[in-house]
């Protein structure tokens, strides 16, 4: 279970099943949406996810060629797992930050 | 978004609030619970997620001192989300690993 974890809990993959649980996207759509991710990295996270059976690539012969992205059944089944996550992750984001001011206070005063 | 998402999309992190999801604990019987971590790595994961608020550390002036783990109520909020995580990569498990096996398969036959 560790291995699926470290998959559906890697931030980058997470980015990735929220967009496409909106619509199919370009690599370029994809890259755009989840901002500092770089053109390595977004390659390696869509085929890990490729692999993993969550989403499937579409190459269409319009000239030049263009591929497109999409959830698989499986990959839209995670999507509503991961959109909670993504949900919890916005709206706790100001008491996290909040936990984190408190906890760095205390260890600079050496509590 | 990004940093709090690969926090609590982290497996450590995910597995260490599941345990303690169930009931507070101590930290030898997390790291019994979470299999493969190492000391290092579970010591990082609960000061991180200590620093976040999701988790507390009671110090009991035993003899010797021991310490227990448990969840705040910010960390109990994201023990939901992060259960329907943990179930969802146990009840998939076995088709992600079929699909990890056709596309290895595809790749070595250099479709």
């Amino acid at each position: 279970m560790a291995d699926v974890l470290s998959r559906i809990g890697d931030k980058w993959s997470v980015f990735a099943v929220m967009l496409l649980g909106e619509r199919d996207h370009r690599f370029a759509e994809l890259q755009r949406g989840m901002g500092a991710v770089s053109k390595r990295m977004l390659s390696l996270t869509l085929k890990r996810l490729e692999r993993d059976g969550l989403v499937i690539r579409t190459v269409f012969d319009t000239v030049p060629p263009s591929v497109s992205y999409a959830l698989t059944p499986l990959g839209r089944s995670l999507h509503g797992v991961v959109e909670a996550l993504g949900h919890w992750a916005v709206d706790n984001q100001s008491s996290i930050e909040a936990a984190r001011q408190r906890f760095d206070g205390e260890v600079a005063l050496g509590e």
